[in-house]
């Protein structure tokens, strides 16, 4: 890392270093305002999801506005933020290896952990592990209701599973993972819409097999910022698994909202500057694809749509502008990027803004956190 | 980052937790060896570009073997290996911002430092800086040699530039950057000579009307991994800043080399484990795109062509396998990363293996070292 940083609390805006890592704080507590307020008065609560800020400053934050939890990807990152004080999360995949069982059970001696499943053999190891350690675990089965990813088809495997685990305590059953990750990005609400219909039907067949069988189905969990109204309105989910809110990036932002969606506003930049200019339509920033992950796409100008940023290499962007813009070098921009995720795990640190002021940096502590 | 560690030295490769960046070392000082072997009995150098490897350990094994110095993107990055003993860096791009710059005369203290100008202020710039802190820097104008990125162009523009450099001690006018990115991965050797050879003009026009001006040209450097061979014979580069060649990547391996070209084998990998096996054609890996970078393409996977990497999540990557396949939950594979330096720039370690063994862990001491 570098060994200085970007910015200290109570400089200006203007001095920061490029490029950093920015965090509007109005616009981020207006998003988080937004989210609790969207579910406030109905039977879903909101277990957010970590995996895009991977800072405990954000998880805090999260979990006084109401979260119940969060949902982390890698039993490493969970353990950041179960070091962090957060005792209650579900790892939203499956876990597989001695190693990595062996390392979840210790986390939950010290939080509630859940995971996901898909295969009898994932829960026949975690229960050996269980077992051993002496640790109670939440067990969900991951349904594939359309994302074509991990999950076992909706239905009698669902509820075979289902069985499966509660037959071997101290594993619990705890309920069904139905995220439909495809469906997040879906343009039309008309897409997402149809995208979610079915992830409902598929979660309720499957509940009601379960339930055939005697078993609880606690929670049913899933949806994320592109689509958690349709979860939330569906009658058959009861947790939202939403990350990106808090933050916004280009490609949520291409989303097309219906009238009722939320709209949450970009509250994460990255800021670059220019350092090259040799040609009347083209400058050079310091933030290429090592500051703004291209995965989903290139990054937007926040508030100057006429520049467009059309390639990234390592740690140039090369933008095109207006012939006839002043544009100089040194000059300072902020990225919108195109996807929030993978881009703050880029970086070790936020830096918090208010108004023209830095006013907090925050750790991104679980930043490649990958095990 | 993660509270443990993927490997130790000693362990087993099998035993390596998933995903993690694996450096197979006879691989590595295979190419590292080929590399000084085609430089040898040249009239050029190898300036190594670090930004590839971020890694002490990998610097100080190049220049052990001829390299005369290191490339760095970032003045941060070359603050890093200055801190582990590399006493002479080429920040092969502009520095602009005060800030910035008082870090780089800094450097200047303590190590040869030369950095790259397209623009009369940032002449200015550093002229100031380097008097103010009484230290003199390298400066090389870049010239555009058909990137279209940075550089002034060819001929009198370049010239005027050396000579303001050189009228602004202790500012050292040194050369001529003169680096061809989108030559690097065209895929015909025809495409690759015929872009070298165009930048070969470039430099030679551009340096015999600054020998006009009665100037001395020092240094000529540029090149990468896919057209080194080309710059070495040239006769006008006498350096080479080729950084992959130590790793290879899928992108650089789907170029198409001459009879002469070096082959380079792929020494760096990313350790990924099957999580999920639902479909006969379809496995699910722990490795997405915050494990492999995309930028440049999928991965492909290691001796196995049949699989095929054909979507990247935040950590899940998901395979296609022929239905027959037997590939199980928790088997290994070994992913051959799109495009090394941001895969690099994920992690903090790299585990270095011989054989079946772990035998050393190297820190990327420079990752995410962005400023």
């Amino acid at each position: 890392m570098s060994p200085w940083k970007a910015a200290r609390p109570d400089d200006l805006v203007s001095a920061i270093d490029t490029p950093a890592l920015v965090l509007d704080l109005d616009a981020f507590e207006r998003n988080l305002q937004r989210m609790a307020d969207a579910l406030k008065g109905h039977p879903v609560q909101l277990r957010a999801h970590a995996k895009s800020h991977k800072c405990p400053e954000i998880a805090r934050r999260q979990i006084a506005l109401g979260a119940v939890g969060l949902c982390c990807q890698k039993v490493s990152e969970a353990a950041v933020f179960v070091d962090a004080g957060i005792d209650d999360v579900l790892l939203t995949n499956q876990v597989v290896g001695t190693t990595k069982l062996m390392h979840l059970a210790q986390l939950a001696r010290r939080a509630r952990m859940g995971v996901l499943v898909d295969d009898p053999l994932q829960v026949m190891a975690l229960a050996d592990v269980a077992r051993s350690q002496g640790v109670s675990i939440d067990v969900y089965v991951e349904i594939d209701v359309g994302g074509r990813r991990c999950g076992v088809m909706p239905g009698a495997a669902a509820a075979r599973l289902a069985r499966l685990i509660a037959d071997h305590a101290p594993l619990r059953f705890a309920g069904l993972q139905c995220y439909h990750g495809p469906a997040q990005h879906k343009r039309t609400l008309a897409e997402r819409e149809q995208a979610i219909a079915q992830a409902s039907d598929a979660a309720r067949l499957s509940r009601s097999l379960i339930e055939a069988e005697g078993l609880k189905v606690e929670r049913i969990t899933g949806a994320g910022t592109g689509t958690f109204l349709l979860e939330r309105d569906s009658g058959v989910f009861n947790e939202i698994q939403a990350g990106s809110y808090i933050f916004m990036d280009r490609d949520y932002g291409d989303n097309q909202l219906g009238a009722e969606d939320v709209r949450f506003e970009h509250a994460l930049f990255v800021r670059t500057a220019v350092l090259s200019r040799t040609q009347p339509t083209r400058a050079v920033l310091d933030a290429g694809l090592k500051a703004s992950s291209i995965d989903s796409g290139m990054p937007t100008i926040w508030q100057r749509p006429e520049f467009k940023y059309v390639k990234a290499a390592d740690d140039h962007g090369v933008l095109e502008v207006p012939s006839t813009s002043s544009l100089a070098l040194g000059d300072a921009l902020m990225l919108v990027p195109g996807h929030c995720d993978p881009t703050v795990n880029l970086y070790d640190e936020l830096v918090c803004i208010r108004g023209d002021r830095v006013e907090a940096i925050w750790p991104i502590a679980a930043r490649g956190a990958l095990l």
